[in-house]
């Protein structure tokens, strides 16, 4: 069970305005970022409320000592890749000293007030440079429910409870939170037709998932063990794989997921550590009787009692129609992250086990998690049931895939009885038209 | 067509020791790389017979003006990256002052040859850092072979003569000619088995393929035209794709390869330019009567007329026997790079058609090049029939797939009346026994 300590505290109360009761970044979350103040050049961040800590001007200041001041020196730079690289001792002590920076009689409000930037005027980027990312399918009721589509009777392909399936994904086109989704042109062969056409994407879909950062790496050769792989993260995000189904339906065989899903994936901006989710961790739960047990590679004991994440997920489509009618964003779904079949150690333990070396940045998707019943699905294929059922919209409008000018947004909260509540931000962003 | 010029002359000579008549770096060829000389730290260097001209140090004794100079400077540092970015007027540029200050009766030799490092002496490292790697298919023999092992009657699936299949790949594992690959363990169901075991892959192939390293790049949402795809591309180099049949067999469904592919690939070092490669390019072959014309999108009259490669490709296997006889490697088989169905122009085309973005040093492989006949196979998996037929070797063993201490070299060369011979180096790497 990771431990909790004085960080974790719900009494805890910051002198940030607003950070207390903050539904994100209250003095229990601290994720790390990157972000452009109005006035300067990226630089590493605290997300504190509707501020952002500068953690350069924090070890410039002369805030930070030892293991803390080894983590903000790694954060210089324009990503946190070196930070992540450290491991969880100096990002540990960077938590916990900050945490003291920033409550209510710190010694050193004035000087810690004078490196608050309004988040609202900060620019966020990408955190950290990523090398490669790979996307598992580890939500098993989307994977039953896209699989139904194809295969009515036999859902789930013979593999898929003995190993976390996963796939190379494009690491190029991945965005933070704001940044506009271009609606992709592509081929596709609609049903009943012969010859393929070439044209934008009309069955534009949303993915609902986790994101996890990868801390200090494995060699290349050298795999890491499922006991030893929770080491290995340094965080998580929300991630929308948007995806083409039209595209990726004709383009998919024999090689997997292409031009469907590489034209852009979203993710929030702020990474939440393993730290500030400590006392969101749950159980995995027992899998179904007649389920196979993992092989040894992919079990360990310590990661069966609390390798899963109990936290609430959930999408929202704010429609031009509804922004016309001065409505509020429609909440389309709302899941849980504990619907995966395979944890993230199984995840991380599983994708070294022939050797492939994980890099500091590196981020894996978790795939979709959606939950068993209607109102849980995350993502309209799912929701839609393959465009046969829209979701209608208190705009009059209704939906089957998106359209041009609509917005999603993702979120993501831990909520837990005698816990603050946190959240990981937001990570959003609108479907403008094609190009040509 | 690409243009020939003064370096293409097969007249040409060079002072340098054996370059002349070099199976791969005459004067004519020049690639590019990154290695560490004995004593030094890694550079950018021009491959030239036996030996390594030092870039950075030509650029300090004052022997590069205008755009070659702008082409060395962009390599200065540990990849050339920025060299690739710059596109093909400044390494056109490094290419004409290089070949004359390389030439028999060059008025700089003496300075020149101060730079020469010997190539035995060097380590040769990756040429750029590679940001995401992504392998087509386009070797449309492969793809029938394959095929027909699991679909004998309708080998090719529907969607293959109108697109070029890809999927993206692993980018972290890519290793330079030379390291060894660790076998690697993994989940496999052998044939007849209900429950999966973990283990060392026991059917371990390699995959003939050329690699092509991307230039300047396109921003993200802003496809390449097909007729503007060459621009982009900035060189070539021998790409093994390392395959574990047996892992790969078990995991691929539905998302595609992953573990089976992502413990290792290795390539050549050198980057061999469009400018060496422009005696060897070829019409596409027509497409036989009855396949479907592409798309427009990915057609381009000067692409086909001039947009295929005519390379001789080679497959030699150096088995412990062989070496304990004294024997030479035995040459598997002899393909050529004109077995693509889609040009490389039509892989950037396709790849970027729904905006995802390539960047300076992104690796494009272009599946496994096998010829239509047997000797022409660029995989065991091909060759040996699924391990049913073994090849025999003059040391009286045989081989299904790798054992550990087998070593692969894949060859590339160019051979065109009244040009001179031009090669690609080694990609070479020895199998060595998995961890545990």
């Amino acid at each position: 069970m990771p431990v909790l300590d004085a960080t974790h505290d719900a009494a805890l109360r910051s002198f940030v305005p607003g950070a207390d009761g903050h539904p994100d970044f209250p003095i229990q979350n601290l994720p790390l970022g990157i972000v452009s103040p109005a006035d300067g050049a990226p630089r590493a961040g605290i997300a504190i409320g509707e501020r952002v800590l500068d953690l350069p001007g924090l070890l410039a200041a002369g805030l930070l000592a030892g293991e803390a001041a080894r983590a903000a020196e790694a954060a210089a730079g324009p990503g946190l890749n070196r930070l992540l690289a450290l491991g969880a001792g100096p990002r540990r002590a960077l938590r916990a000293r900050v945490s003291e920076l920033l409550r209510e009689g710190s010694p050193d409000r004035a000087a810690v007030e004078a490196l608050l930037h309004e988040a609202a005027s900060c620019r966020v980027h990408l955190p950290a440079a990523i090398g490669d990312y790979t996307d598992f399918f580890v939500g098993i009721h989307h994977a039953e429910n896209t699989g139904r589509q194809f295969r009515p009777d036999n859902p789930l392909l013979p593999n898929y409870k003995h190993l976390p399936i996963g796939y190379h994904g494009r690491a190029s086109s991945i965005r933070p939170s704001g940044t506009p989704v271009r609606r992709p042109s592509g081929q596709t062969r609609p049903p009943g037709t012969e010859a393929p056409l070439f044209g934008p994407s009309r069955r534009l879909d949303y993915e609902l998932e986790l994101g996890v950062w990868i801390g200090p790496g494995n060699a290349l050769g050298e795999p890491v063990a499922v006991g030893a792989a929770q080491d290995q993260v340094a965080g998580f995000c929300l991630l929308n794989d948007w995806s083409a189904r039209d595209i990726q339906g004709w383009e998919y065989q024999p090689l997997g997921p292409f031009l469907g899903k590489s034209f852009a994936t979203t993710i929030s901006p702020w990474i939440v550590t393993p730290e500030a989710l400590a006392p969101f961790r749950i159980p995995q739960a027992p899998r179904p009787a007649g389920d196979p047990e993992p092989l040894p590679y992919l079990l360990d004991a310590a990661d069966q009692a609390a390798g899963a994440l109990d936290l609430v997920l959930e999408v929202l489509l704010l429609t031009p129609g509804l922004k016309a009618a001065g409505l509020p964003a429609h909440p389309v779904s709302r899941s849980n992250a504990r619907h995966m079949y395979w944890t993230v150690a199984q995840m991380v333990a599983h994708h070294t086990s022939g050797g492939c070396n994980l890099q500091p940045g590196d981020l894996l998707g978790t795939g979709t998690l959606s939950g068993p019943e209607a109102g849980a699905y995350g993502s309209l294929l799912e929701t839609t049931n393959g465009g046969r059922e829209p979701v209608r919209l208190a705009s009059g409008e209704e939906r089957r895939f998106l359209e041009d000018g609509d917005e999603v947004v993702l979120k993501a909260r831990g909520l837990r009885e005698g816990f603050a509540p946190i959240g990981f931000g937001e990570c959003r962003a609108v479907i403008v038209g094609g190009a040509g």
